[in-house]
């Protein structure tokens, strides 16, 4: 007689092949689940794998759009970095696939979760907290780590952080080294912060639908050589890791978004929403996607974006992207007022009328030091 | 008779050639004062003309040193970057220049100072607080802006935010497209958060002192075409402007410190500190180096530097820069802890427990959601 | 000929009466603009002085349930207080009756606004800030600064820090030496974060409208000496004054607030909100309530306010507030959970595994001072 | 044979009593510790019930100076309140005997260490951190919450949020109802932020020792009743949970050290050193003293307090306490500048230019506005 039926989040790889053997000889249901997250896999053949391996049914989901449009796309629009450089491509990934997994257990009236993530990474952490969050039981591990935002690396000679990474390793960018010798010309259009479109100015291709565009980034970055990073990073458990990543498409957005927000969003408003986008990517680092905080924190940077609304230039050269130019209807730039040709409507009187305001605390803490300090 | 003695910040342009002579035509005393900061400038020629013009003495300082040690340190101990791109090149030597000027005004008994920042830009505001902050008096603008860390360009066409910048702008930085087709490889050692050594493992060139391991970095930097931007900013009065910025030796510290810095600094000390560093460049970008908040702030930043210590390497190529491996006798990176091979110090049933407390939190959210929406 | 039409901020005191004559005088015609915020003024008074002394037209406007519902009550939504102590009783009031001056004057095609604040306070700021936001000409000073949600004073002998008040200083409040030897006790209701019900347990007396609550607090706490304080602040244009302020409603409202926000609201969504107050209450006391930045923080407080609902029992007596006890449907509080007695959902071994995560990182940092210094 | 030496950290009653029998019964050495932090116990009493029930030895330390000068004053420095309320009595007080119980274990070489903080609350991870970090081995739960800084109640009936505490529930503290009809005047000195001497000026007692300032604080705080909070709070581990405090003299010492801080420091830095006291607060509360961000954190409230200086003058009376005056040879307030009657150094106009330069900002925001809705 059966334990109970497992969904079990399956990758078509060797390791989590062996659990759904061991989980079928302790005498459970599997379910297989793979999650279409835009990895390289041929998912005929897993399907194939997990039906003879005895699992009694398999779903695999398309979750590339959604990914993109509810998952990438928040991060795009928070410029969401952890510790300055990890643009988060694995973090954004696990609550998306945790949530469909939860979904698929609860329809199929499952009892038990279980994944692939070892008990030393941050995936167990989010994986598992999305799933207390949205269902109570679970059990785990995994360690894909490619989707269609990014490749993560880890682990054998990585470990050693001095050792330099083989210069085979990356899957989703070309060696900038060997990268073609002229530039692609791109434009993006987004509204409300998020790209609505792409246009290439040297093919005339373009792109408007939110994968698409996603995906033809990938492609003209990686072509390019474009979002390698080599870092160590502090891991929620307290330990730090080495990991390198190649994000191709999310650097380029990232650059992108960063252009047109400072361009159309008022400088005060841009220093509070910066402080909520270190938080945002602190949360979707440490998995609490699924957590009233988060949602709370995305709310209000959504809100910031209303008026992120605009079109950059850019070229995208061996590894780097440069912004060239940028526009907007909604722009807080007055070219007649910062011109230095022009007068406009600013009256460099009030200039020094601020500048002495300013300085008046300043001169009574120095007017103190003087007295305490009698040489001074 | 003289109206009394004025300290002209002079730079042997157009601009402040003529506040000189109509200086003296008001009758006023002129003492011009030349900063060498590491732009490109016949100095000896910029005397000739200052005294030509009837300057009544003329001081030349090299402040190229001092200026690395004092200010441009601090900024690569804060990793410093306004608004999440400007390395603050300007911001940092305006009172690096304005301290030097007010020595000279003091020591020469001068009753007046006199920039030639304009009214409309940052400038005007970083130079007189400084002179507020540490002398009384003071009147207006120049628009010098290279020095050792950067050029940055503005005005005439750069006007137009959607106008590309024309090729030829740079002076600083080689095109990427025509940089070399090989890298430089770098290893640069840092003490207390600042560059203590660096060698180009090509060719085995050392540079030890501050402003050598400044020069030779931009050398390198600029030889790939590294670091530059072109940005829309939010200047301190409130309105936005276009610059274009090369800054190859900052660009290659600041990737360099940071991996050092994350390497071997607490998780949480960092993200402490990572607020004072926003803090910090706000305060630089706005001209309050001399503030006691700025004070207090890059007396936390120091203390937090004490263990950032090691070497990282990283090599140059078409204008970016790639981290390749780092060590630390400070490290906190733990080879064994990390492994995904070996048990070390850690438990895997920990993590469970540690996951479970975090949920704690989120399941009395997610019954209250039940709760109050019935079909949830 | 007249020299145009100024709406001139009439306090009905000898101040603004004296600059009613010297602008009639000047050519100008005037209209007097008297907002009712709640001070203690005889209106029909004020507007026959003003008519006497040659005003045009005399608009008195009851501004008093705008001020409570669309001012005071998004600053009790986010405990607004600043620099620890000050709630902002005037820093509210000025927007509230600029905005209703501005709309006057555009209804009336003014060409001119007068207000009377000094050009050494906050209040200048603040009122011309929002002139300059909503409509283009101004010029300046009143010194009101009485309303229904505090009087504040300041100057005269007050402006030597050490010297004590007078004791009969205060008009809203009672002497705590003098107050009732018996509490009275209320029964707050909140939704939204508002208050939507006041009842008093020894009376029964009950309140249901915004205004009402409001004045029903004002007068329970007044008569208990509530909202008292003697502080030294930082005004925005940097130098530090020293106020005396008694707001009696708005500090009982202010620890009720306080009360079922914690009961009720998210852990980690709190500490971010905490950090958006502290800015919303600079924001509002540098007088920048109408601006992007604040209408920002605004709409991200409210909507941490959603579940902030329930009802808080405290008792007032002697100049003190005492939190009684809470209820609410909203409440994140789990009885069960956190008692001594019954184990609910909760595993003792889960706590364990919780702090050895928490301390791996502690232990590593620990281990390096150990290699670092041999003593240890 | 016995398995090992365990130090227990007894506190006389009977849930430490009984886990000292238990342990013998395992087959433990067990010495008995007593921590004197100023809890109300008779310790010979304690030491002959520890010895009556086995233990091999009993150490009894008297921690009250350290307690008061190396963990409140620290806490007083920072204006330490977790969220906007608790004054973190228990928290201070945990690792102060934490890392005496770890001395005395190291010392009498025992292999483990036990306590008797319950699984559920806060203590446990309070005690338990500081022994990872101090020390290798540890086990679990007391529940002695007196100590000088604060006496703590929780549950029993107050686990239920609503009900009232019962009026005989403090010992600290009198009810302010019974407390004296006529005030105590008190005159607090400050240097570095911590106080240096307290004086009654009714009847001229005065105090200058660190413990001798605390306790005379306590007197005076406990006859007036002051320092009584009932409150609901997040724990570390996620929960809510009610407590019930009397903190006497640490509530006159917080509003006498911001007075005096807001008097002498900066405006600007005091808002970056209240950031990091919000940090502090959270860090002590979670268990955090022992840690590297703690360190960094303390150093730099530390040296923030350096020209914190000068004396307060305070009344306590019914449950309040009230500010009357303050002064300082350091402090940063200007008597002539901020006076109406005199202009001092000020330039009125001035302000009128900082205001314009502040509202170009908002004038573009509105300006853009306008365009996009064509009905404004």
């Amino acid at each position: 007689m059966s334990k109970g039926t497992v969904v079990l989040a399956y990758s078509g790889g060797l390791d989590t092949s062996c659990i759904l053997v061991w989980l079928k000889e302790q005498g459970y249901d599997v379910i297989a689940f793979l999650a279409n997250i835009g990895q390289d896999e041929d998912f005929d053949e897993a399907r194939k794998k997990a039906e003879n391996l005895g699992a009694k049914k398999v779903f695999i989901e398309d979750l590339r759009a959604e990914f993109v449009e509810h998952f990438i796309w928040p991060a795009v629009q928070a410029n969401a970095v952890y510790e300055d450089r990890y643009l988060l491509g694995t973090s954004l990934a696990r609550p998306c696939i945790s949530r469909s997994l939860v979904d698929v257990a609860r329809r199929e009236k499952a009892h038990f979760i279980s994944h692939g993530a070892t008990g030393k990474g941050n995936d167990q952490v989010r994986f598992e907290l999305t799933s207390y969050a949205l269902y109570p039981e679970v059990k785990a591990p995994w360690s894909m780590d490619a989707n269609l935002m990014h490749i993560s690396y880890e682990s054998g000679i990585l470990e050693d952080p001095k050792s330099h990474a083989p210069v085979d390793l990356y899957l989703m960018t070309k060696n900038p080294e060997e990268a073609p010798n002229a530039p692609d010309v791109l434009e993006i259009t987004f509204r409300k912060g998020v790209p609505v479109k792409v246009t290439n100015l040297k093919d005339a291709t373009s792109k408007d639908a939110a994968l698409d565009i996603f995906l033809y980034l990938n492609e003209i970055g990686g072509r390019h050589g474009v979002g390698r990073i080599d870092i160590v990073e502090n891991r929620f458990i307290g330990m730090k890791s080495r990991g390198i990543y190649e994000t191709p498409g999310g650097t380029i957005l990232l650059q992108a978004h960063l252009d047109i927000e400072t361009f159309t969003m008022d400088k005060e408003v841009r220093r509070i929403k910066q402080g909520l986008s270190v938080k945002f990517s602190e949360l979707v680092y440490n998995g609490f996607w699924y957590s009233p905080e988060c949602d709370f924190v995305r709310h209000c940077i959504q809100k910031s974006q209303e008026n992120v609304e605009g079109t950059v230039q850019l070229s995208v050269f061996k590894g780097q992207v440069y912004l060239l130019g940028r526009e907007s209807p909604k722009s807080l730039y007055n070219e007649e007022l910062v011109s230095m040709d022009k007068q406009g409507d600013y009256d460099p009187c009030d200039a020094s009328g601020f500048i002495r305001i300013n300085a008046v605390r300043l001169r009574e803490y120095h007017r103190l030091q003087g007295l305490s300090s009698p040489k001074n």
